[in-house]
């Protein structure tokens, strides 16, 4: 019997319709899929609703992949792959194994022999970093800067290795800390440093805006509360 | 005056219909751009040509921006910007700023406060990423490693970092010299790092597999000559 495919669903990272931002072939792969893994049912329920390619949504089957997910869930969760079935895996926002756990369902079909196929999508980092001006042929992305006293040693260290490597620094950060972080940044990097803030990207609020720290610090800003990317080039 | 927009315009990274895999978006915004900075002047008019949304392409003005064009050129070509004109980068595969010489000509716009729009299409290494099971919380993009002896010693120090960091690290090769690569990939990692593989994303031909390199030695593999992204993760 052949087996599933593991397809890999982008979806939506702002308040714009979602079918404007993922590749048509993602519609055009989804009715062959009824089942789903996903961060958040209620959410990847609204999403695949949104776009309108299924008569009803309520014959599909949701289970949760989240970062809690243990190895051995993931296996039993896969194995409708073996019979054939092709699964879907669907973010909370984005891209599938970019910054989110479902890397884990990926990891397990490669063992499994199992196709595993990525749709066209919209990521925010990937976007950001396009968008930034900076350094596209060498890059590094780090999740999230820690939180408390340890983010400005991380600062400073990410702005050495940036310097060293020629590599743009990526870091992502939940809306209601873009503004403490973005002082942290200003306050931490050296004046000659290339700072991007990316925010609301593809949405109504959308501002991407690249320049040295210096002038960053001559500028009073404050971010609304929206999805950020942060990037830095030591320079 | 409002000044016009520098859109980022992804386009086809393989032998599919680019209009499947390229966000309705682009579509939507391509009708009010006539200047373009593309990395080769023939493949982007073939490009636009297949997207059908132009009545001719006759009227369309295209310069190049390719990696011998030096800073001060990019200022005079972006000047239209300044005159409310939109315009419109593209790559010669993928997402422009991102391993192509397209960022120079964000840089600049960001110099001239001018909006950039980054718009949704497919970026193979973020499609390997996806596809590649490997750490997409942490990850590391290097370019092309390099040729001749060197490459021993840069693979090496690639695990090395990787192991320390948890970070996937990321490769691109011409397709050419694919076999090559994965020989010395092979090779030189340990046999309990990661490989992924990813060979034309998006093509006909797309294959995409991680395994560990002990299981990648015990197989004769033999790469077709197509676009490829290597990922490893050290464990």
């Amino acid at each position: 019997m052949n087996k599933g495919i593991l397809f890999l669903i982008p979806c939506s990272i702002s308040d714009a319709p979602a079918a404007a931002q993922l590749s048509p072939r993602v519609l055009h792969e989804l009715p062959s899929i009824n089942s789903f893994l996903v961060e958040d049912v209620r959410t990847a329920r609204r999403f695949l609703s949104s776009l309108k390619v299924f008569p009803s949504i309520e014959n599909l089957r949701f289970d949760v992949l989240d970062k809690d997910t243990k190895a051995v869930e993931v296996e039993s969760l896969l194995s409708p792959l073996l019979q054939g079935r092709s699964i879907g895996v669907i973010s909370e926002s984005g891209c599938p194994g970019v910054a989110d756990p479902g890397a884990l369902a990926v990891k397990y079909a490669h063992r499994m022999n199992v196709k595993v196929v990525p749709l066209v999508g919209p990521s925010s980092i990937l976007l950001a970093l396009m968008a930034s001006g900076l350094n596209g042929q060498q890059f590094a992305f780090h999740g999230y800067l820690p939180i408390g006293p340890e983010i400005q040693r991380a600062i400073r260290e990410s702005e050495k290795e940036s310097l060293a490597k020629k590599q743009t620094q990526i870091f992502i950060e939940t809306p209601y800390r873009n503004n403490q972080v973005f002082i942290h940044l200003t306050k931490t990097l050296k004046e000659s440093t290339m700072l991007c803030v990316a925010i609301d990207i593809t949405g109504s609020n959308e501002q991407i805006r690249t320049q040295r720290v210096g002038e960053w610090r001559q500028q009073k800003t404050e971010w609304p509360k929206l999805p950020a990317v942060f990037l830095i080039l030591a320079e």
